[in-house]
């Protein structure tokens, strides 16, 4: 994957882009990408995000023994990709508090063509499955962007 | 997938039942099934549910030459789904009209615990990717369940 | 997932049986099931073979804190398995040693068509990667089958 | 995916090279990448291989009306890969003929650790699943790289 540097996006929100191409694997028999794999690619985003913000999500887990889980996720499907189709896949967070965090996407392809735009909302757990609270030093990194 | 008949639910819609076992490849790190594999047991719901009104989606592409694309999917997590437990994936209509279809899911394990609940929005349209109107022998079976 | 019991093959090797309908995203644009998922498959067999041992798989990684990694995997692809599709996935052992154990499996088609044939060689390690023993009490619920 | 250039291997075969970064979509409960997703990294090696000799895999199904189905596939599983491992795969073609071929590929993580090496041999089908020559063009596009 190349991955490309923060841009401030229109409405100022600090944005993360990561860049996707559609496998052969990721279609199905309409020949299209199937839709759970829009899911997928926002989480190749988010992925993006805390790498842009100076850490690993790896890290986190391994460092805090806290993990994001998802709680809520939704997609609007604009127009379908298809095999090979390179996308831009736009994360920004919505929403940052102790315990949740509400990540926003937009996915394109590279000629612009809106692709896809969603949510998806986090919970801090512990390895216990409890909510938990996040670490100052994260919680800064996040907003920090 | 054991396939389980309609019973009527309590708000009086008709829904479907289907199984899944959560297998190991939809587990993830965090030891749990991951987020995007929800929307695949939804399409099993759907699978289930187009079954349960007397015909095959497979067939219906085949004969009509119409597909059923995804426009909106969102999920609700409740309870974490983990290896081998066993889930039933409670399919409805939520609404029905000659160009889309809005189904609603609920996932449960098979112990009763609430795991999740979504719900997808369809848009009828043919090879071209243009919309289309349902041929009215699909647009009664699916609301006669 | 039906989940047939044991019956002794025609090669004395004892077997078990699992039943996957083909799912719409595992299909890919050429209209047939992708090829990675005839893995996903030979797991669904391995997991009911221990089952049918008198396991779950997830029981041993819990109780003894070790994993049956995968060393090789090849598979035969003979008939395409197409959406909604059912299939039967036979498992037996081929070979089992201390450290090692190495699955077999074929898939039909519910109507008697061979669909694939395949093998995995699994190695035994325990949490940081090291090789290790299986617990007589596994060994001997894998042998006994 | 940062695609690169084709370099002559040290056994005189050309090679294309990919890049992959692990998703957690495609770890799994032991906290590695589920071993059918080699299989879906190999075809990302396809993929660009077939883009370094100067083709679209998606044209050439267009143009064409075939397919290159698989017939086998094997891995050898050496280093587990975990989630954000940056991965190279080199393919090459092992095997070539009118109606057959043959890719090897090499996975290794960026930092020069063996991932799996592995194998798939293909077959070309026409759209009614018979077996098929490759035009010419394709042919020479294939063998010249």
């Amino acid at each position: 994957m190349k991955r490309a540097r923060t841009d401030k996006a229109a409405d100022s929100r600090p944005r993360s882009e990561a860049r996707v191409k559609v496998r052969y694997a990721e279609t199905d028999q309409m020949g299209m990408a199937y839709y759970a794999n829009y899911l997928v690619w926002f989480e190749v985003g988010r992925s993006q995000y805390c790498n842009d913000c100076g850490f690993s999500y790896r890290d986190m887990e391994k460092e805090t023994g806290l993990f994001l889980t998802v709680a809520e996720a939704r997609c609007r499907y604009q127009t379908p990709a298809r095999y090979e189709d390179e996308l831009i896949v736009r994360t920004s967070i919505a929403e940052l508090t102790r315990r949740t965090v509400r990540f926003s996407y937009e996915i394109d392809r590279a000629d612009g063509q809106p692709v896809a735009r969603g949510e998806t909302l986090h919970v801090l757990i512990n390895s216990e499955g409890r909510p938990s609270s996040m670490p100052e030093k994260y919680l800064s990194l996040l907003g920090r962007k």
